[in-house]
Order: structure tokens, then C-alpha cells, then sequence
């Protein structure tokens, strides 16, 4: 019967395989490999096992379970492979096979993967990663640090002062906070051009190389044109919210050459993926894997202990993702931020070691009057 | 102290803003104001309260709480209102005030929105609404029929003989299915050309207007130029993944004179936003509001009673999203997939009236061996 309705046709296929690691809520082994099967047919050929052609669809195309193992408590880790031209060589493709239906059904988590060479020969990742950005900013065996410009409402001229106050007091990285875009208050060329300038102006006087990252978080048509604005302005980096703004249209900023700035991936509209252990994608595979496939350089997330729920074990799986090995791509700073203060900093230093960014916002204003000496202190107890 | 640190800017705002209601965990009415105080900052300034500057920053820019209400057991729903100047002209802008901080923070939802004239003014949202694509289809008076080609791994020839008899059988819609992208075995060139063709063949003997509507999910910097392709080769639509690729994405698609197709918004990826009812956003937001700003003509979502674990009420929900007044945004499809049978339509039809796309997929394949009468057995059904 099936056969008159759906043609069963011989694939010529690599053979090589892609892996991913789900986690599955399960009561049982049996549920767990039905999961399992369940997730291996929705993630490509999306048909009833019943449906499918016998022949090489079934047997390549489907995903395939490689293990299922016993995870704690009701719950089963599955590794499924798929073959690698299920993706194509599209990356929105290959997160739509990684999570696209699934992610709609309760109980199904990514919790890492595994790329064959074949396919990591496809993305440059991150063009500076951590050695290059140390390159960049001249500063070798501590961890770097960052400050967002805000709040939201100051002029492009307001911010640019606090630009050039961060820069003196030793910050190396001076972003955008992820809510500037191109506002009234603080139009973007205006702002990329002042706060450039007052970082560069800072530099002549310390003689360090603090950048600037404006964010370039922006409608699809105008991405490329503000991150070229940026360049020419005279900015070191850029932010970018891959939550928001998509995480393909990150690799397509990092893979120009045009361009050739480092990124900041910030987690904005990203939370749902992560808010349960249950769901979504781990904070090893969003934060750090998918950040770093997607081209950044630094990925920023909420830091254990702060106005945020991630814990101490999230954050170093974190860790993990960024310098987990992945062919040639490079290993990328960890970027913990929000809520931070400078009291933090030795069990901060002591928790993450050098190979991280520090990133403090209003925390910088609560050590005492003079900005730019607060952040003389952050440099200090870094070191 | 602050004053040394902080300017305190005067702003000239047009006094004009949006709306936003989130659902809150809270224990008590103290802590759910505390919670909504939060937001209100987390969303713009993104500082303690207490170094906010005290002038417009913190009376025009700081969101505003416009109601708190309880909303059942644990829950409270907190009406914020923000500036429209915070968003800027940006779409991506708007996402990021109504949602991108404060999605990584458990225990708030996005349940809805409402935007001022001037905001929605900047929206064209869907170009053609279910007026338009009724009209393309020349179909009055009855739900509209969508089937997807699958699966994956047939070639651009063999889903395109599918293609072929899905029209001959009456269907309105056929789409490819989400997982099909541009892979070898059916590349994107060939696959738009041969299944636009054997529709448009179908359409000469039924004297029916069925659409093919391809995939274009890609790469940043090849969503536009897929769809200029598709175009050409005589696609009447598009199907599109904002999850994936951006909802921004999606908009300029929509918004770009020289494509002019009507689109459909595909759920893959999007999938944690709507697991939890304590985190995320609402079905009615995300898969109603934001899939009608962002161009869409139709939402597809997984229907309750499939594979998916949507409830009837979430369902519902979708479809009062899809028609709720926008300003000049038009009305879109609901459009229930997703483990459809053809056993189903009577009760179907019965809970979605006429203003909805019913998407069958592996459901076709199941009444009998011959693909156009099942199509025709459907089509009798929902007449």
C-alpha cells in the first residue's frame, strides 16, 4: 500500500554523522527508547515510523539512537546521530534539525553535540576567540574586564563621557548594554562615533587599548550596515543579542571579512531555552557550544549569585562549552555578568581563574564617587 | 553621590506608550509588586533603583506599573507600560524591551501587549491577512486546506509528483515541509522549480489556484535571495521558521515589494517559549501578536489532541491572537497541524468555524492508496 502512495529511493550518502545528546523525561526504559524513536522521526522525515519509505530514508535519513542511558530520577540520556546531509550546509538547518519540532514537546532537552570534521570544516566560529581578543586588548594572565554603557535615556554625548571614564579607570571592553539600539535619545551613528572616539581618546592618555562595542542588535536588513557604521567609527567589537536578532545572522556578522571585529553574544530573549531542567537546551550547549559555532568571541550570561537563577554548576558547564574542544574552532571567554559586585571579585577570581571576562555594570557606581577610581579598584583586585 | 557619577538628563518623549501584561510567581501581592518593580527596570535602565537618576530617566524611561491584579493561585498579572521611544523604530528593539532580560529570569511570562497607533504605524504586519490569501486561492466560505511534502529525502523530482497530486486532490496549500531546506538529495534550485511547476500543471487540469510554498528558512544572508528564487520559479508563498532564522527575518520578507508572497510562520525552535505557563510567552503573543507584526499570513501551531500537548484553551487562544484588533494589521489563519487525521475534521471544524488552515501531513497518507481521493475525501469533509 505505502509503496504506491510514496517513492523509496536509493540515497547516496556521506555516511558520516552528526551526534546530539538529548535528555528525555521518562518513567521507564521502554517510554525512554519510544521518546527516543519518537524524537528521531520528528526531527527529520517528521512522519509516522508506520509512513516511512523502508529503504535508505528509514535507515539514513531518520535519526538514528546510538546509546540511552539511565540519567537520575525519570529521566534518560538519548544520543541520536543523523546523517550530516540532513542539514545541508544551511546552520539554520542544522539547529532545525538539532531542536526545531522537538522543542515543542515537554520533556526533551539538548544537552550537547557532537559535529564530525566534515561539518566544523563549515564554520569559521569565532575569528579572535580568547588568544585573539587578549591580542587585541594587550593583556595576557588576568581575567578581562567589562562595563555596560547605560542607563538607557542618557545622549550619545552622556555615554561617551562615561566611555571615556571607564576607559581611563582600566576597563578593557566598554559595551553597549544590550537596550541601546538606535533611540531618540542616543541615535546609533551619533553614539558609535562618540563613544569611539572617547575610548581612543582614553587610550592616547593610559596608553592601554580598551575597546568599544556598540550593539549592533538590529532589524535583518540593517545588521551588516551598523556593524560596517561601527568599523568605521572606530569601534573594537561588537554586541550582539542572538535571542533576538538570530543566531545565523551573529555567524554571518563574525564570518565578514569586511567587518573583522570581535563579538559578544548576549543572552537576551534567550531565558525560556534555559529556565528548566526539562526543556529547551542546556546552558552548556546554548551558551557555550552554539555561541561559539555562531562565531562569538565572548558569550555573556548571568552569573550564579546575582539577580539571576543560574547556579555555580550551570556556570561552569558554561565554562565547559566555551573550550570544549571543537576542531578548529577556537575556545571563547565566558562572560558572567549581572548583579556583580566588586565584594565578589576574590571568590569570582578563585571560582572562574584567569580565562574569563568580568563583566560589572552598576556595580561600578557603587564603590564611591569617582568612577573612574572604582574601576581602578575592579583592575586591582583582579590582578 | 549620584549626581557626580550619573547625569540627569532632560527628555523630550511624546508621552506615548505600549503596554505590556506579565503573568508573575509571586507568594503575596507585596512580593508580586517587588517582582513588576523589577521588570520595570531589568526591561529599560537596567540599574538598582536606587541609581537611577530621579528625573525623566526614572519617571519616563523606567517602565511603569499601570495594574497588578491576582491572577489564581501563585500568580499575579502585572500591567507595565514603557515609552515607545524605547523601542525606537526597531522591531527587534520592541522584542528586546518586551521580553529580553527578563526572559532569563524564572517565574514571568509575556501574556500580551497592546501597542499605541504610532507604534503599530510602523508595521505593515501580514500583506495579504486571510482576505488576501482567500482571495489568491479563490476559496469563500470554508477553511482552507494545507499539506506539507515530505519526507525528507526524497528528491526535488519525487516531491514534486507529490506536489502534483496533492493539487489534482483539491488541496490549497502545499508547503514543503520545515525540513526540507537545501539539501543534496532535493536542492532548494531545483526543488522550488519542479514543485512550483507540477502546481501550476495540476491547477491547468482542476482549474483550481493551489500554491506551492517553499521553505526559505536560510541563512542570513540568503533568506531574501531564496525567495526572490522562489518567486521566480512560480511560488505562490512562502514558508518561514522565525524561531530559527529571526522573527525581524520574517517581517522583511514580508515587507519586501519585490517577494510579495503571502507567508506562513512555521513553531520549530520556538517551542520553550510556550512549555511552561510560568515562564516564556503566551501561545496568544507569540504565535497571534507577534507572528501578525512580523508578516505573517499564517501561524502554524500544533493542534491539540496530536503529537503536541497544546490544550484546547491554548488553541483558542491563538486564534483570538490572530484576530484581535491591531490597528490596520490584518487578520491571519490559525493554522492547527501536527498529527492531523482525517477522522478528525468533523470536531475540527466544529471548534475552528471557517476562519482556519487545516495542515494534514502524514494523516493524508493513511485512508486509503490513493494519495488525490484521500486529498478529495478532506476536502468533502471540511466543505
Amino acid at each position: 500500500m505505502l509503496n504506491a502512495m510514496l517513492p523509496n529511493p536509493k540515497l547516496h550518502l556521506s555516511g558520516e554523522r552528526f551526534a546530539v545528546v538529548y535528555r528525555l523525561t521518562a518513567g521507564s526504559e521502554a517510554e525512554a527508547k519510544a521518546r527516543a524513536e519518537e524524537v528521531a522521526l520528528e526531527q527529520t522525515v517528521e512522519f509516522p515510523g508506520s509512513l516511512v519509505p523502508p529503504g535508505d530514508i528509514a535507515q539514513q535519513i531518520v535519526g538514528r539512537i546510538e546509546a540511552l542511558e539511565p540519567a537520575g530520577a525519570g529521566a534518560w540520556l538519548a544520543t541520536l546521530s543523523y546523517a550530516v546531509e540532513t542539514a545541508g550546509g544551511d546552520f539554520t538547518q542544522f539547529l532545525n534539525v538539532l531542536f526545531g519540532n522537538s522543542s515543542i514537546k515537554p520533556g526533551i532537552r539538548v544537552e550537547r553535540f557532537t559535529l564530525p570534521a566534515s561539518m566544523l570544516a563549515q564554520y569559521r566560529g569565532p575569528r579572535f576567540g580568547r588568544a585573539g581578543l587578549r591580542a587585541i586588548l594587550n593583556v595576557a594572565g588576568r581575567p578581562l574586564l567589562c562595563t555596560a554603557l547605560k542607563p538607557m535615556g542618557l545622549s550619545a554625548r552622556e555615554l561617551a563621557d562615561l566611555a571615556y571614564r571607564f576607559a581611563l579607570g582600566g576597563i578593557d571592553i566598554i559595551k553597549d548594554d544590550h537596550g541601546l539600539a538606535d533611540q531618540p535619545f542616543s541615535p546609533f551613528a551619533e553614539r558609535v562615533e562618540r563613544c569611539a572616539e572617547a575610548v581612543a581618546r582614553a587610550n592616547r592618555e593610559t596608553g592601554r587599548k580598551a575597546i568599544y562595542m556598540p550593539n549592533v542588535t538590529a532589524p535583518a536588513g540593517l545588521v551588516t550596515e551598523r556593524a560596517l557604521q561601527a568599523k568605521a567609527a572606530g569601534a573594537g567589537g561588537l554586541l550582539f543579542c542572538p535571542g533576538i536578532a538570530g543566531l545565523d545572522a551573529m555567524r554571518t556578522l563574525a564570518d565578514d571579512d569586511r567587518i573583522g571585529l570581535p563579538i559578544m553574544s548576549h543572552p537576551a530573549f534567550q531565558g525560556p531555552f534555559v529556565t528548566s531542567r526539562e526543556n529547551g537546551i542546556s546552558h552548556y550547549a546554548l551558551f557555550g557550544q552554539l555561541a561559539r559555532l555562531a562565531g562569538a568571541d565572548a558569550t555573556i550570561y548571568p552569573n550564579f549569585g546575582g539577580r539571576f537563577s543560574f547556579s555555580p554548576e550551570e556556570c561552569r558547564s558554561i565554562v565547559a562549552g566555551c573550550e570544549v574542544v571543537m576542531g578548529n574552532l577556537a575556545p571563547i571567554f565566558p562572560t558572567p555578568g549581572g548583579g556583580m559586585s566588586l565584594e565578589r571579585i576574590p571568590e569570582l577570581r578563585e571560582f572562574y581563574g584567569r580565562e574569563v571576562i568580568f563583566l560589572m555594570g552598576g556595580g561600578l557606581f557603587q564603590g564611591g564617587s569617582d568612577l573612574a577610581s572604582n574601576c581602578r579598584r575592579f583592575l586591582e583586585m583582579i590582578r
